[in-house]
């Protein structure tokens, strides 16, 4: 037998768009003895979770629970148990997890409308608005935040026209669940699916979404019950029958409500992370955490212009927990990158696609998103870049950082 | 905001066919920083994580790895990417979990022959034999250990017939794999899904598995690749595309092997947790730790036994990690589990469907399986039938299951 090294992960500043830095106190949670499923001090667990996935995702749904998997999960969750082949669903497209909701939503047999808009820039909402007109489909899939481009998309009046034609609007808000306001119910959002490992700092493999009655209303004219757990041998899988029984919503709430019937069995340890991670949440307060994003980020882009470099992208549509930096002629990002990890610890990320080799990108996230951080990432790229040859000014960085800080304690703001 | 307590699970001794306790060891693992994805020391984990699971399933295949999700996201991983609408699939039933295999089936449209042998018993494999030969499908799909009557399924047979006809077999391993020999290899299994919070002791929320060629075989013939990643625009979701995106093993082997493809986030914690989870078993030596399951399971035997109650099913084909117990008449069950529960902090389990109300499940999984807590379950479920006015012969149960013990140490066996 080989024998196998004792866990030993170095510490990281992880300033990427996810997985980002856990905070201690979520650690701390997720290495408790567990719990058996149907304990009743697990399910008042699963119940408190509920609640609080509420009030982050500002919603009075019922339905607010996580799925266990990563954040994709939870994203073909709500469209496999929505979906029907043949259904027409449009999708706008302004990055690569635009193109994500794209290929889940043939997988599940839609008839796909994709709209797209270069990369770097968000939708303009008359353009969405056109298009919903237009197409009229069943359903609207987007994403929130692009952690791709750095974009955000403004959801508020899509979701309203969404809501007139009674056109089913679900969101991907991965990236930016508690790191910047999602108003579920205020911009008549149906579902939106969250992310634990970006700004709700918690370790990746857990989806919390919500839903509304309108969503619940599709899953129950699709439910069907396990025949190990049903009374009688009537119902068998037909043509509506909701295609994954991992992912079935329909069940998944029949475990998440009142009734407990068995589905999978719950991930204690997870689960834990995830209340102590929204418990977190909730203490420090929306608004506050949502500030401390935006100042954070306004440091960081004022590091990153301070040195002389470019950032990506539209500006006005900016999603404020990620920035994206050109990468300046002549260096190779990739070695910067490795650079930066292997002298300073630190990680930044690379991007996808057309934007391979182009930008860097930046997250400013949770936990990871705090002063110490921002400094530190923003001398340590100072200095890798000069030790590539690339002609920055040396120390404005921090300085440009620092100033943004100072400027914020002068009108009495905490970050 | 409503204040949210802190967290503060109890401790429980338990006693279930699963979740059950964590080893300390496993636990301290998921309170570790998390390292990003793609950090070298994380795909390092991940290689080495793989190693592990190969001696674990007794295989050379290369494929073996974790699913993001709970023990059926692993399940319905493997069938999803081998199931065609229209496939026949053989099904053979002998508790809940077979019909948990014929629902994912049936949901990934596959035509299901269900050949059922009643509850409490396996097949004679001459009768899985014969139905396989008379309706030469596809694939089969069995269950290993049925936790939900405590029965074992002999595979070897199988697996030979499956091989010799070009049948894939496709095995759910989840409650015997790390308590009782699963020889992948061996018995000609060609997918083998495993669970992590039964005899493996780690928290629910992983899926390991193992594929040999033949299976990666029809991945490959299936596969695509994200719109968001590929860089030419060329292939879409086909006909023989593989239904789901987050359960689609070509796409998974692409990120756990050297192409290192994005797809999800990998959940960070989970994999420090299954990789201490698998370092402790491989310390431990598959062959003491399944001679640990046997000694524990006779002892507990022995002592259910010793109190006058009787065991349930076929104990020729008995799983080795779960006692069912039979309810003794005028006994209500499930107030014996809630004093167990209350008083004794101890959880046993009921079980389902046609077994509801008559067994009870002991489970002696993983860490949980050790003699203290096989002595306290014992003492513990003594006293509160004696409670319930059941008439036991008392301390007896003790009495026997330290017989056992005394008996093997005198063999020089440890335990």
């Amino acid at each position: 037998m080989a024998v196998y090294k004792e866990l030993s992960p170095s510490l990281r500043t992880i300033m990427t768009p996810g997985p980002v830095e856990v905070d201690p106190r979520v650690l701390r949670a997720m290495s408790f003895p567990v719990l058996g499923q149907f304990d009743p001090e697990f399910t008042s667990l699963m119940n408190e979770t509920m609640a609080m996935l509420r009030e982050l995702y500002m919603t009075n749904n019922v339905w607010s629970y996580p799925v266990d998997g990563t954040s994709r999960s939870g994203i073909e969750a709500v469209l496999v148990s929505l979906i029907q082949p043949g259904d027409k669903v449009l999708v706008p497209v302004y990055g690569r997890f635009g193109y994500l909701l794209v290929e889940i939503s043939e997988r599940c047999g839609a008839e796909v409308v994709l709209v797209e808009t270069e990369w770097g820039r968000a939708f303009d909402p008359e353009e969405l608005i056109q298009a919903i007109h237009l197409h009229k489909p069943k359903l609207v899939a987007m994403v929130h935040g692009e952690t791709s481009t750095g974009q955000m998309q403004p959801l508020a009046d899509v979701g309203k026209v969404c809501r007139e034609l009674d056109i089913l609007l679900v969101v991907d808000a991965v990236a930016t669940i508690g790191g910047t306001p999602v108003e579920t119910d205020a911009w008549y959002l149906d579902a939106v699916i969250g992310g634990t490992q970006k700004c709700l700092s918690v370790p990746s493999g857990m989806a919390p979404l919500t839903y509304n009655r309108r969503v619940e209303q599709q899953l129950i004219s699709r439910k069907t019950i396990e025949r190990g757990l049903r009374d009688s041998d009537c119902a068998r899988a037909g043509e509506r029958t909701i295609a994954s029984n991992y992912l079935d919503l329909s069940q998944l709430q029949d475990y998440w409500g009142p009734a407990r019937l068995n589905h999978h069995t719950e991930a204690t340890s997870m689960l834990y992370g995830l209340y102590e991670g929204l418990r977190i949440v909730l203490l420090e307060g929306l608004e506050a955490r949502y500030l401390r994003h935006r100042i954070n980020e306004q440091a960081l882009m004022a590091g990153i212009e301070g040195m002389g470099l470019a950032l990506y992208g539209d500006l006005s549509s900016k999603l404020p927990v990620v920035s994206c930096i050109k990468i300046p002629q002549g260096i190779d990002g990739e070695r910067v990158r490795r650079m930066l990890l292997h002298d300073f610890g630190i990680e930044i990320a690379s991007s996808f696609g057309p934007l391979k080799g182009k930008i860097w990108r930046i997250g400013t996230m949770g936990f990871s998103c705090q002063r110490r951080n921002v400094l530190h990432v923003l001398g340590a790229l100072e200095a890798v870049l000069r030790r590539h040859g690339y002609n920055v000014s040396a120390g404005e960085a921090v300085q440009a950082a620092l100033d943004v800080y100072a400027g914020k304690e002068k009108e009495g703001v905490l970050c």
